[in-house]
C-alpha cells in the first residue's frame, strides 16, 4: 500500500509559495526517489488573499496555524515566515514537541533558538532540516553534517549574501553610487524592497556564520557579540582605489578556531582580483573550508532566491521522507562543544585606511605619527589631491595591526580641523 | 547496549591502508556520530608482508578476501582493490548478495559493472556507496543524489583527473617538458609511478563522467565508446601559445544532454584564463553543473590521493552506520534510462590548428583553401617563422566546426611533403 506524507506550509510569502508550486508539480518524482506519495494537508499565512504567483488551494488555508495540529494529521512541517521568534518560533517548537519533522529556512530562528529547538527534536527523534538557512542552493549543510562529517576543520569562511555581494559587483561594474545600486537591487528583488537593512549591516550573514560554525566545530550556536560590519558604509570612491590596487572589496563571514577560541566575523574586506573568492560576483555565495584530511573544499552557487532555496527545501524533504533520522546539529547537542569567543580586540589585519583632509602642510605628518606612535607601520601610502577644493584624499596600507590599535590610534581624527571626515577602514583579507 | 558494527577491508594499498589507520583513529568520533562501535574484523590484501604505512593487525588477515565471509560475521565491505574486473568484481558481488553493505572508490568498477550491482543491492536492501570514485574529497555524488536531487540538469562537466591537471599546470609553470613533469608527479604520488596510462589518456576521467552521467540524468551508466582524448599529446609549445592567447589547457570531462541524447566526452579544452574553470590548478578538481532550479553550481576540491579519497569514504561509512538505505544510483535501476549517445560527427568547436610546415610558398594557401573547402572558417592566423630551420609554425584558430569536417580537412595533412608532423587539434571550450 502506498504511504502518505502529509505537509504542512506556513508562510507563503516568495520561497512558500514557490516551493508550494514545487512540491505539487514534482510529486510523480518524489515517488520515485523516495516510494513515498506527498500531499500538502495545510496551508497558512498573514494573508489569504494577497495576489501569488502560484494559486493556492484556499480550501486548506488556516488563518492560525496552531489551528492545524488541532485538525490535520501532519508529518512535516515547512516554515517560511522568517521571524527569529514570533509565529515561527512558536508553530516550530509546538510541531517538534507534537513529533511533527520540520523544515525551515529561516536562520534567523536557528542562529537564535536552534540549541534549543534541537534539544527538542532530538528528545522526540524527528528531524528539524534548515539547509536553506544558509546560503540558498549551495548544499552547505549536509556537507559539512554528513560527506565531510570526519574531517577537523580550523576555518570556514567565505560569501554569505547574495544581496550585498550584487550591489558591490554592480558598484564597480557601473560606477554607480550605493543607492542608486541599492534601488536596482530592491527592483530586481535581490533586496528586501521594505527594509534591506539585516542584509546590508551584516546581520543576515552573521546568522549564517553562527549556523556554520556550530555545524563545523560542533559547537553549540554562538550568541557572542563580536565584530559585524555592512556595506553600508562602502563609497565608490574606496571600490575604484581598491581596483587601482588590483584589489576588490567583498563582505565576508569568516568563522576559525584560534588558540581553542572561536572567532566570528563578518565585514568587509579587501581581497585580491586574482584571488578565487575575488572573482565570486552578483548574487553568488561562495563557502571555503580547509578541512583535514580533505583539504581545501568549495562550493558555490546561487544564494538565493526561491528556485536555489527550493532546491534546499527538497533536499530536508527526501531526508525525511526517505525516512534517514538526523541530529539537528548532526551530533547530540549535549555532545557540543562551547567555545570560548576570541577577545577581537587581538584581531590583526593589514588595514587600508582612507583619510580625506584639507591640503595643508603637516596633516600627513600628523597621521603617520599618530600610526607610529601606536606602533602600525605603513606598506604603501597614495596622497591624490584635488587642488581645486585645497583637499586631498590620502590612502594607507598599514602592515599588520589589531583591532585595538587600529581603534586607539584612529580615535582622534573624530575632531580634528583638518581631516574632514572619519578615516575609512576597510581589512585586508590575508 | 551498544550496537558493533563489522567492517572488513579488501585492498591495503595506499587508499585501503589510510583508511584502516583513520577507522582505527577516529572510532570515538564515529561512535558519537552514529551510536554505533565501529570493528574492524578482516583485512585482506596481495601482499600480507608488504612495507606499509601504518601498521596493520596480522591476526586478521585474509590471503584470499573470499574467506573472510566464510569466517566473520562482516556488515560493511570495504573494497579498494580498484580492478574493473577480477577479485574486485568477485568480492564485492558476493558481498551483496550476502546483503553486506559496500563501499568502494573503485570507479572502474562503477563504470562497468555499476548497473548490475545496484541491482544486487537494491534486490537484497543493502548499500553499495561510491562516493570516493569521483574526485576524491569533493562530495558530489550526494550532493547530486540527496541534495539536489529534483533538480533538473541539462550538463555537468568539469576537471575530473588531478594527474593530468596537475602535469598541464606545472608544464605552464615551468616551462618543462612534459616527460619531465611526468616523472615530476610520479615522484610525488600523483601519478602511478608503474602505468600513468588510465590517468594521461583520459580513461579515469572518462569512467567519472559515465558515473556523474548516470546520476545527473538518472541514467543507466552507458557503455558507448565516445570521444577520449588525453593528454599525451601536449606539447610545451601548445601551452606557451595557448598563453600567448589568453588561454590554458585543460583536460575536461563533459556530459551533456544534447536533444535528449547523451554527449559525453573527454578531451583537452582551451579555456580563457580569466575564466573559473581556467583557474583550477594543480591536483585540484572542479565539477560545474547547471540544474533546474538551483541555477549554477559549482565544487571544488582535492581530487586525489588518500586524504581526500578517506573522507569521502567516511561519508559512505556514516551513511551506513546510521541506517540510511539509499538506492545506489538514487532511483531504483530499473527505473533508470537508457539514453541514446549523441553522434560526436555533429559536436561542434571552434578549432585550434597547429602546422609545423616548411617555410616554402603556397604552404599557407594549402592549408586554407583546404579548410575552406570543408566550409571552415578561420577567426584568427599567427605565423610564426624560424628562419634558421627554414620552418614555420602557422596557428589557426577556427569558428565553429563539426568533428566530421574537422577529420576530413586534415586527412590530407598525413602525407604532404611541406607539412611536417599531423597538424596539433585542441579544441576550444565554448
Amino acid at each position: 500500500m502506498k504511504e502518505f506524507v502529509n505537509v504542512a506550509l506556513v508562510g507563503l510569502g516568495q520561497i512558500g509559495n514557490y516551493f508550494y508550486n514545487e512540491i505539487n508539480t514534482k510529486k510523480k518524482e518524489i515517488e520515485i526517489k523516495t516510494g513515498k506519495s506527498i500531499r500538502i494537508v495545510a496551508i497558512s499565512a498573514k494573508n489569504k488573499n494577497k495576489k501569488r504567483k502560484f494559486k493556492i488551494n484556499k480550501s486548506i488555508f488556516y488563518k492560525n496555524p496552531i489551528d492545524i495540529f488541532k485538525e490535520k494529521k501532519v508529518n512535516i512541517l515547512i516554515e517560511s515566515v522568517g521571524l527569529s521568534d514570533g509565529i515561527s518560533k512558536k508553530v516550530v517548537e509546538l510541531a517538534l514537541k507534537k513529533k511533527i519533522n520540520v523544515i525551515t529556512p529561516n536562520k534567523a530562528l536557528i542562529a537564535k533558538h536552534g540549541d534549543y529547538l534541537s534539544k527538542i527534536a532530538e528528545k522526540n527523534n524527528v528531524n528539524l532540516e534548515f539547509e536553506a538557512s544558509v546560503a540558498g542552493g549551495i548544499p552547505i549543510l549536509k556537507a559539512i553534517k554528513e560527506s565531510l562529517a570526519t574531517n577537523q576543520f580550523k576555518k570556514i569562511y567565505g560569501i554569505l549574501n547574495g544581496t550585498t555581494n550584487y550591489i558591490l559587483s554592480e558598484m564597480e561594474n557601473t560606477n554607480e553610487t550605493f543607492d542608486k545600486v541599492l534601488k536596482k537591487a530592491q527592483k530586481l528583488g535581490y533586496a528586501e524592497p521594505g527594509n534591506p537593512k539585516l542584509d546590508l549591516n551584516g546581520f543576515d550573514a552573521f546568522a549564517k556564520v553562527r549556523i556554520l560554525s556550530a555545524l563545523a566545530f560542533n559547537n553549540k550556536v554562538s550568541k557572542h557579540k563580536s565584530l559585524m560590519e555592512g556595506i553600508q558604509n562602502i563609497d565608490l570612491k574606496d571600490i575604484k582605489i581598491a581596483s587601482q590596487l588590483n584589489l576588490r572589496i567583498k563582505l565576508l563571514g569568516i568563522s576559525e578556531i584560534v588558540n581553542n577560541q572561536l572567532f566570528e566575523t563578518v565585514h568587509p574586506c579587501l581581497v585580491s582580483k586574482k584571488s578565487y573568492i575575488g572573482n565570486v560576483n552578483g548574487v553568488m555565495n561562495a563557502i571555503i573550508m580547509q578541512g583535514k584530511p580533505v583539504g581545501e573544499s568549495i562550493l558555490q552557487g546561487e544564494g538565493a532566491g526561491p528556485g536555489p532555496t527550493s532546491s534546499s527545501l527538497f533536499s530536508d524533504l527526501l531526508t525525511i521522507m526517505k525516512g534517514n533520522v538526523n541530529k539537528p546539529f548532526a551530533i547530540p547537542t549535549n555532545k557540543r562543544k562551547n567555545l570560548k569567543p576570541f577577545d577581537i580586540k587581538n584581531y590583526s589585519n593589514s588595514l587600508y585606511l582612507r583619510f580625506e583632509v584639507k591640503d595643508e602642510p603637516g596633516v600627513l605628518s600628523l597621521i603617520t605619527n599618530r600610526l607610529a606612535k601606536f606602533k602600525i607601520s605603513i606598506k604603501r601610502i597614495i596622497q591624490t589631491p584635488d587642488k581645486k577644493n585645497k583637499r586631498a584624499t590620502i590612502v594607507i596600507i598599514t602592515h599588520n595591526t589589531t583591532e585595538l590599535n587600529a581603534k586607539k590610534s584612529l580615535s582622534i581624527f573624530k575632531k580634528n580641523k583638518n581631516i574632514l571626515k572619519f578615516p575609512v577602514l576597510i581589512r585586508l583579507y590575508n
